[in-house]
């Protein structure tokens, strides 16, 4: 069933719905002249995070005041709300918050089912880590396997509304992939654009997914230039998080989630690896609306979890000062970010929910992969495990007590990344296919 | 909502628990003197799908009279339903359809959430294939990215009720890492047996959610036999499909999703890739129960894939005689079964279905995988990719007419065969960090 038709089902329940201040009757809303989504939405404007100036809601990217370092907030009507007795009766996916997002009730949504992922509580690794609870949501169970689905089916319903008739990102990782897959769903050309060095296996999910991909003789930083530079040129629509503020809205949803399904058993810590700083940010964002909105009757407070070879935002955080690009050095791929663009969004969410900062090292996140697949049967990739090994860390380090509960946030599959999954698995016993010998080991390994 | 047996012996003394967070109403069950799930569930015998001898419920794997061969079928009380109501309130996993589940209300179900997968319409896919419509159903989306979860969540429901302390299995495929992350879920010990040659990456995930892995120095036959001495010296529960009936009760459930969701748009096929026979059997009987409940007007027609490299069910179906074994080569490796042990399950379904076989070349399989991820947005493993392969070749072949209409069962994952998917995908293109080349090139791609 496509999503479309679900909307249209959902929307035929509704009589009215409240739009950009004013009531209008579903069925009949009012397509502007222009078509453009953003007339349609309940965004009011977008909000500099460096200077702090309003724009009203339009695909413009960054601040023009302060260049690409002013990255926008993407700000909603006082009236854009929902109710518990409203979410009821929606599909389980992220969609379901559509009021808090930037859509319109017509907007052409990609079918793949994205959101709603498990939230387990995980008693075994609660005893481990010695703290009172642990929740693990696993995000690795979204369409593409990871987090980053949340960001592209929003920046995919947003292409296809501008008209747009292809969307670009630049990227090796759970961002091109999940761009690549969304797009496909809609039958949307992507282009992705890798460094020169991006290895095969990471592309096949992202070639197999029908994406066009450009292999660019340079480092990262040339890699990124040239797909804004494409964007620009061509008219694509762009999906880097980095410059596109609506991305962050997607990601938000999990914030959503997780007070949607906890409500008032919302626990202490929320744990979370920190790369480009914008996930964080946005779980903060989702999870300060729900309280708006009385969902829940407080905040959790924010574990910012980074490698300790990429650990710009935290240094910030500790320092008080502007992070310092330098190159990254970790195997968690998905956070080996040396010059973060969201740092702003995610030290404010931090500091505003009166959490912390912590570093973990490599072993420590290959210790918590193990941990997690044992004691909690996910099996995530580094990035995903790296937000258990700080709040093992921080456990251990008394910053969170015995007494506390925490969720700790997966971020993508174990299956993406298998060589690290080998590196931090056992190794398997070989036997002659003999039974007495086979009993003998038991009797030995006991 | 009642979860419950209508078995009136049962309710006579109510009394209500919580069951995986929802109060369920559930009668005073009678724990018989040995506490074997057997006696509580609705299930009233075993079937010998060879001599049709029955047997009263219980732990016993195949026919006393047939030996191996003589594979069970688990029957169930006319008194076994549920109805769309029922249904309506309960949660959105395969437990769902508890009343026809060799389950008891008491059962400690594990906790990962598997079935209630993804059903895409997949338009674009019925064009390039033209036929009327297609819907694929995604079961890389089960907890451990594959359709096995759905028999193994059985098998370890049914582990912990008889009491067994570790459970195991033989493979080195998608029914052991699926064993592996359901045990793990729960606590629950896994002895996963490998054959030798098994590459590391297929153990990753494995090993990752802490089974025990013994690789055994000899062939797929030699390391099966030493885990069924294994399960009989140890008193380990067995998860071998082969041998324990309860497996296919968890695969039937593919088929109720399909009859609930679908109801009177059942479609006219369903495209099912065969290696072993359990799958597409499983799927059968889940759509005879639906039928015989009155979700589903009539049943579609089964329509068995496989490879050409491991057809012994299909050349069984055509030839008339029982399958002979012979080496699989296939690179489909979950349906690589060169001696099939449940092709008798398979052929009367396939039979009764008035439907038919299709073998697919290795090549079929890799187009496959591409149209899929190119045309549904599914990243497909290669067995996977298999029914649609098979699906195609049949329309092709005039098997299946323009205006019929098909669902496509998707068993496994992309990433977990990365190797096959770049053999399958397209290669990427490499350019220097020049817009000027890349505008060239776009020009000369067109």
């Amino acid at each position: 069933m496509s999503f479309i038709l679900r909307n249209t089902a959902l929307l035929r329940s509704i009589t009215s719905v409240i739009v950009r201040g004013f009531t209008v009757i579903i069925g009949k809303l009012p397509l502007n002249g222009s078509g453009k989504m953003s007339m349609m939405t309940n965004v009011i404007g977008l909000e500099c995070v460096v200077c702090g100036r309003h724009y009203p809601p339009s695909d413009i990217w960054t601040c023009p005041n302060c260049g690409q370092a002013g990255i926008l907030d993407v700000r909603y009507a006082a009236t854009a709300r929902f109710t518990a007795a409203d979410l009821a009766e929606r599909p389980h996916d992220l969609w379901r918050y559509q009021e808090l997002l930037p859509i319109t009730a017509t907007s052409q949504l990609p079918p793949l089912q994205v959101g709603w992922t498990p939230l387990y509580q995980a008693p075994r690794l609660a005893r481990e880590l010695r703290i009172k609870q642990i929740w693990v949501k696993d995000e690795g169970r979204n369409a593409t396997a990871s987090f980053k689905d949340r960001a592209s089916v929003i920046g995919v319903a947003r292409a296809l509304a501008s008209g747009a008739k292809t969307i670009a990102c630049a990227s090796t990782g759970n961002a091109a992939s999940s761009l690549a897959g969304i797009a496909a769903s809609v039958g949307l050309p992507a282009v992705i654009f890798v460094p020169e060095h991006a290895p095969d296996p990471k592309l096949a999910q992202i070639l197999l997914f029908g994406a066009t991909v450009i292999r660019v003789q340079g480092n990262y930083d040339q890699t990124w230039e040239l797909c804004q530079e494409a964007c620009a040129h061509f008219g694509w629509y762009n999906r880097n998080a980095a410059v596109n503020p609506y991305l962050i809205e997607g990601k938000k949803t999990a914030g959503h989630e997780i007070a949607e399904k906890l409500g008032p058993e919302i626990p202490d810590w929320i744990a979370v690896a920190v790369g480009d700083g914008c996930t964080i940010a946005g779980v903060w964002k989702g999870l300060c609306e729900m309280r708006q909105l009385g969902f829940i009757p407080r905040l959790p407070r924010l574990l910012g979890v980074q490698a300790e070879g990429a650990n710009a935002i935290a240094a910030a955080f500790f320092s008080g000062k502007a992070p310092t690009p330098a190159p990254a050095a970790t195997m968690a791929d998905s956070i080996a970010v040396g010059a973060p663009r969201n740092w702003r969004k995610a030290l404010r969410a931090v500091s505003a929910s009166v959490g912390t900062f912590i570093c973990v090292s490599d072993e420590e996140i290959l210790l918590a992969m193990r941990v997690l697949g044992r004691q909690a049967a996910i099996f995530a990739e580094p990035a995903g495990a790296a937000a258990l090994a700080g709040l093992a860390k921080a456990s251990k380090l008394g910053l969170i007590g015995t007494h506390e509960q925490a969720i700790v946030l997966v971020t993508g599959n174990g299956l993406k990344d298998v060589k690290s999954a080998m590196r931090a698995a056992d190794k398997p016993f070989t036997l002659p296919p003999d039974l007495r010998q086979l009993i003998t080991f038991f009797e030995k390994s006991r």
